[in-house]
This record gives structure tokens, C-alpha cells and sequence, in this order.
């Protein structure tokens, strides 16, 4: 017997009868398992109560907002163990604050500290299906927190970290993760393992599957993770240390983010810190930069050309505005039409030549790269929007994803 | 400045243009008092949310149903305060076990059995106004409870006591008490002022004013409560100590109930210990006796009729006809085509001759009396149910309720 927490997404328990389905799932791992559920809430719930707060205000009170948007958990965990307890199943639902899970004071995204599991563990050892509500956390003077989006997937993994668990099961709407967006190119493939490294590159650059603090908390408390589909009881896809995967491919995956824009300052004197100015007048303004390039010119000035998020890109165009007179940059403009391809594999830690491939495939089909940049196992090209799609399918294809053959890997759990 | 207590039902924050209503009252009377917000569910949601619960049960886990319940409540105590802190106000939610209301561990029905007002005296010093959700408490196992149907009435009254505010107002979707339903009797009139005890048969005889529960409470801690209109700025009516009244009508209200029926139990040997026999039986089965009538007959045999609720008639001859060979009666029948008619007034205390007056008026249009059951300030007759709306008219004019001027009581806060 082990100990094994399951999450369930808001699609998972998006109407009575899925909650059923999910009954279903824990009450046959239950009798072979300690089982710890963590649930989402109904898919649409929490942005409805979003809206809610929208119509009183652009930016509603954080404090009073994780009030608001904890009932959405707080409602699936209770009809879900209602619907156990009427099976004649043991299960019992406990808070974000009676488990308790601590948190930050940071409303709406805050950050959890510590997770007592004494009173759940009691449960555990008595027989029961242990609920909790996704999501939700409370500081130490009691106030309800939120964990930010997805933050499902995280208390799903910190409690599992906090309970040794055997493996943390994110059930969700898709089979797994796939070498790219099925939408997008339906010769896509489920990995049937990555690393911590691979997911945390897929996650924050558009696969949506985790939250990437989840991944965080994976990595370090080294809690394995099954990402697997709540409607078709098939393997998913296992996130795991290197150590423990039979091979790495050198790409696993190609993923896409549309959500950027890139700014461009021409024309700055080519001086010793000016890009450090520059970049601190950005973030003083609360803008998160991603890409960075910089290219010197003959004239003894200097192009810089960085991404921000598209929701951000005004108000940096505005600061740099300001701040021209000490900056002397000549112009700068900003482009909202461009998204950025990625490709993503531990493999590459011991392969090179990736980047090279990749260039070469975007320009054989005439896709111009605007700003390249790489880690240890991604190479991210930002390129015009337009292309996006044509780009993830020519990757996908010069990569031979669709051609791979994992090997399913063992049950961790 | 005094400290005041506004409890808002779910009608008065059913929808957020209703919330910015509330909000408009609530910032008025914090610019001279302290004030403590109570409010209900959005109209509906708890309807709802019993609906979604049994789907899976009909009788839903009621550990958990409070955890699902209390949802409601907390929704609207968010959007609340998000809508006073958008206009600038100071607002702070608390809920019931941040406050703390501790409550008894009977789930979905719980007895509020302490209040700390520690942190929220704390918050109101400060300025700010306290925003609690009404009819949700907690246990010393920190378990959500909920106080059952019309709870947040007691929640506010409750609080009021426990700050020793200087008034509870109950904003309502009426103009306050009024000596009969207006939908039945157009002539009806709202009530200046009336006693916690005429409240109180008020309240358990059928007007659903407030929770009976909050009456009690109000009444053990000389609460004054204002019961109001959320939508017109008139006066209510006030609930008081008989000493704070002006004078005392001899019939104030007129109330009915269709929610009970009858059962007749015909020839059962008179002999002492019969009735206790009978009402051992029915009370060991879990259903509550309201009126009880006995006749003796010549033949040495006795007729006990009593009424139940509706809901738990057929428990009531099932129970009886698995008895019949212990309590030998001739034949048992229920009727659930009766309701009951109340007159209800302080006033009778100090006048005699109501219930002739009241039996008097319903013979003259052929309303037959199956019952009677009277209390210091009450007669109750069963009536057939199809007579209900005529012998409501019949004893509101016989006791001239339509014609009533009683002064505006002065303003206790």
C-alpha cells in the first residue's frame, strides 16, 4: 500500500456527472492506496467569479478576491465528498486552512511555506479519502490566499512533498504531454517521460499543462508526476529526475508563446551602462522582460530589442518615452505581432549542433529568425506571429517527433 | 457615534447592482456610527447549491453540505467588500471562523454558543466596517457549520448582542412587520412596533419575517431590531421589550400556516397513560406534535386528534398502525388539506374575550373550527385548507387591523 495524492482539474469535475467520473477513479485507487484528492474548481467557476469582482472594479482588493475565489474549490471538494459519502465511502473534506496549508501574505498569488500533515496523516491512517481544495492556502493570521492560476497543480505537488507521497497524479483533460500542441500539428506524440528541467522549459514557455511552480516543487522535493487524462485510463506522461529516465531525447518538444511583443530602441550611444539604465527604467515600472539582444552598429550607437508581455508593452513604450532625454536612444517602436518558437530537450546538455538545425529548417521555408535565445536544453527563436504554426509543424517535422518510440516506463508509483 | 448592526437578506444582495444599493446604505451610516455588515447568500445560490448536492444524495453528508453551503455566503461577503474598498471605504471581511462563531457540532441546524469580538472591535476602532457572512459559524474542530434556513437573522442579532451594539436592523425585501400577508389581505398594514413575544408567535406561526431563533436571542439580550426595508428609506417596524412599547394592541397580527396536517385517532380505550402511550410513539419516530385535541366520548372510548408537519403525516400513521394492537383504537386517518389561523397580540394578556370575538367571526361565514389550540397571547384555529384566505380577511377586519394608528415609535439607536 502506498500514498498517493491525485489532482483533478477543472475540467475533471466541470459538471455532477465528471465528479462521478472521479469518484469513480479514486474509490478503485483507494482500495489499494492511501489516497490524497485535490481538486480544481468546475471549469468556468473561477473566471466567473472573476467577472463578478470586474464589474465593481478593474483591480478588485486581493485580500477580499481570494475570499471570493476559494469558494470555487471550496464548493467542488464538498459536492465531491458528498458524492463519495453517499456511495458509503469514506472521505472528508479539509480546508486550506484546517490541513492547514501556510502561505505568504501575497493575495492572489501567494506562495506556500509549510503544510502540516498530522491531521490529514490521522485521516489517512483511519481510512479515509483525504479532500482538499486546490489552489487555496492561509497565512498565519488566518486570511484566506490563492496560489495563482494553476495553482492546483502545485498544492497537489506540495502536498505530496509534505506527505512523501509515492507519486502525484495530475489528472487532466489532455493524455499527457505531447511533443507539441496537437491543434496545431496532429502527428503530435505523448512523451511517455521527461525531466523536471524539460517540463519547467515547456511550462513557462506555453505547454499548459503545469503550473510551473509545480514543477519547481517536483524537482526539489523530487516527487514523481504523472500527467495522465481523466477520461481514458491509458499512461500518461511521467515527469521525473534524469536519473531515472531510460533515454532523453535530444528535443522532446516544441512549444509556442503568443502572448509576447518585442520593443526596439534604436540609436543609444554604445556606452558602458547604458542597458543596465535602460532595463532598470523598465523594471521599476513592474515590467517583466524576457528576451534580450543587442546589436552594435558601425555609428557608434546601439539597437536594443527585448520581449515583454503584449499586456505590458504599452506602458514599457511609455517609460522608455520618458525617459528618452537621459537614454538618448534615436526611436523606439514595438512590434505586438510575433510569437516565439521553441524547441526543448535534455539531450542537448550533450548535443550540439540543435540551434544550427533549427535556423536552418525556419529559413528553408522562408521564416525570418528577429531574436534567438537559449538555455542548456531550449533554443527559443522569436519570429513573426504570422508563422507560428507553419514554424511548430517545419520543427516538428525536421526534428522527427512524430516518428519517436519511447518506451513507456516503469509505474513509479 | 453608537455601534450598529445591518443584516441584509439575500433579496438586498441579489445581484451586484443590489450589492452597490447596500453598499450606498452601509457608507451612510458609517459616516456616524460604527458598523457591522451581516449578509446573506445571493438570492437563490443556496437553492442552488442544495440542488447540486442531491443529485448525489438526498440526504447529503451534513458535515460536508456546511462546507458547501457556506460558499454562498462567503461569495457575497467578497463581492461586498470588494464593491465598498473599489468606492474607497474601508471594509474587511471576516468569516465565522476568523471572528470567531463557535457553534454546537449539529452541522447544517447549529446553535451559535459563543462569539469573540475581539478582532473585530479591533477593526471597528480602526474605522473600518466589519463584513460577516451570515449564517455560517464554526466548531472547536474548526468544521464549518451553518446555523439552518434564515440563519444570518440570528448571525446579526447574535453579533448585536455580543457588541452590545444599539441596534440590529433586519433590511429586508418588506416595509416591515404588517398585521397580515398583503398578498392575501391588500388592507394590511405595517406594524410602528411590536414585542420580541408577539415577534415570536409571529415567527413560528408563519410570518417569515425573521428566524425565530433570532427573536429568542434578540429578546434573552434586549436586542433592538429594526426590521426594514432594503429598497425604500421609511421606517419598520421595531421588535422590543414590552416596556419600551407605547401601548399594546389586543390582536397585532394575523398569521397562517399551510405547511401542517391532521391526524385523527378514533376509539381508543380512555384510560390514563393512553395519550403518553400514543405521543411516546410519535415522538420516538422523530416527528414534532403541534395542536393536540382530546374528546371523550359516552362509550368509554376517547378521540385524540393532533396536527404534524406535512412532511412527516405518513411517518405518523405508519408509526400509529404498527401500534394499533398496543393502543387498540378503532381506525386512524390524517388530512393534509387543513391550515392553521393565528391571531396573535400582546394585548390579550390584559383582554379577555379574543377567542370568542375570533370563533364568532369565523361561524358567521360558515368556517367550520376543527381545532384550538391558545397560548397567553395567542388562538390558533384548524381551519379546512380552502378557507384559509377568506377567514385570514374575516379576522383581520373582525379585529379592525385595517383601521390601526399606532404613533412611529422614536428612533432606539
Amino acid at each position: 500500500m502506498g500514498l498517493h495524492v491525485l489532482k483533478f482539474g477543472g475540467s475533471s469535475v466541470g459538471s455532477l456527472k465528471r465528479i462521478e467520473n472521479v469518484a469513480d477513479i479514486v474509490a478503485k485507487r483507494a482500495k489499494e492506496h492511501q489516497v490524497v484528492v485535490v481538486l480544481s474548481a468546475m471549469q468556468g467557476e473561477t473566471d466567473a467569479l472573476i467577472e463578478l469582482a470586474r464589474h465593481f472594479s478593474q483591480s478588485p482588493d486581493p485580500r477580499e478576491m481570494d475570499v471570493l475565489l476559494t469558494t470555487g474549490e471550496q464548493k467542488s471538494v464538498a459536492l465531491f465528498s458528498i458524492c463519495m459519502l453517499a456511495r458509503g465511502l469514506k472521505a472528508r473534506t479539509y480546508l486550506g486552512n484546517q490541513i492547514a496549508i501556510r502561505t505568504s501574505r501575497e493575495f492572489t498569488r501567494a506562495r506556500i511555506e509549510h503544510i502540516d500533515v498530522e491531521g490529514i496523516m490521522k485521516s489517512l491512517n483511519s481510512g479515509e479519502v483525504v479532500v482538499a481544495p486546490g489552489f487555496q492556502g492561509v497565512t498565519n493570521e488566518g486570511d484566506l490566499t490563492t496560489l495563482g492560476r494553476g495553482g492546483s497543480d502545485t498544492t497537489g505537488v506540495a502536498l505530496a512533498a509534505a506527505l512523501k507521497a509515492d507519486v502525484c497524479d495530475i489528472y487532466t483533460d489532455v493524455e499527457g504531454v505531447f511533443t507539441t500542441d496537437p491543434n496545431i500539428e496532429p502527428k503530435a506524440k505523448k512523451l511517455s517521460s521527461i525531466t523536471y528541467d524539460e517540463m519547467l522549459e515547456l511550462a513557462s514557455l506555453g505547454a499548459k499543462v503545469l503550473q510551473t511552480r509545480s514543477v519547481e516543487f517536483a524537482k526539489k522535493y523530487k516527487v514523481p508526476v504523472h500527467v495522465r487524462s481523466t477520461f481514458k485510463d491509458v499512461p500518461g506522461t511521467w515527469v521525473l529526475e534524469e536519473s531515472r529516465l531510460m533515454e532523453s531525447l535530444v528535443v522532446s518538444g516544441i512549444t509556442y508563446t503568443k502572448n509576447e511583443a518585442k520593443v526596439v530602441v534604436e540609436g543609444m550611444p554604445d556606452r558602458v551602462g547604458i542597458a543596465a539604465e535602460l532595463f532598470t527604467n523598465i523594471a521599476e515600472a513592474g515590467v517583466g522582460v524576457d528576451v534580450i539582444v543587442q546589436n552594435v552598429s558601425k555609428d557608434g550607437t546601439t539597437d536594443i530589442s527585448f520581449t515583454v508581455l503584449r499586456a505590458d508593452l504599452r506602458k514599457a513604450l511609455e517609460v522608455l518615452e520618458q525617459n528618452k532625454g537621459a537614454l538618448k536612444f534615436r526611436q523606439v517602436r514595438g512590434d505586438d505581432r510575433i510569437s516565439k518558437i521553441s524547441a526543448i530537450g535534455n539531450g542537448m546538455r550533450s548535443h550540439s549542433g540543435v540551434a544550427a538545425k533549427m535556423f536552418k529548417a525556419l529559413a528553408k521555408d522562408n521564416i525570418n529568425i528577429q531574436m534567438i535565445s537559449t538555455s542548456e536544453i531550449k533554443v527559443s527563436c522569436v519570429i513573426d506571429e504570422k508563422y507560428t504554426e507553419l514554424a511548430v509543424r517545419v520543427l516538428h517535422d525536421c526534428f522527427g517527433l512524430d516518428k519517436i518510440s519511447t518506451k513507456e516506463v516503469d509505474d513509479f508509483r
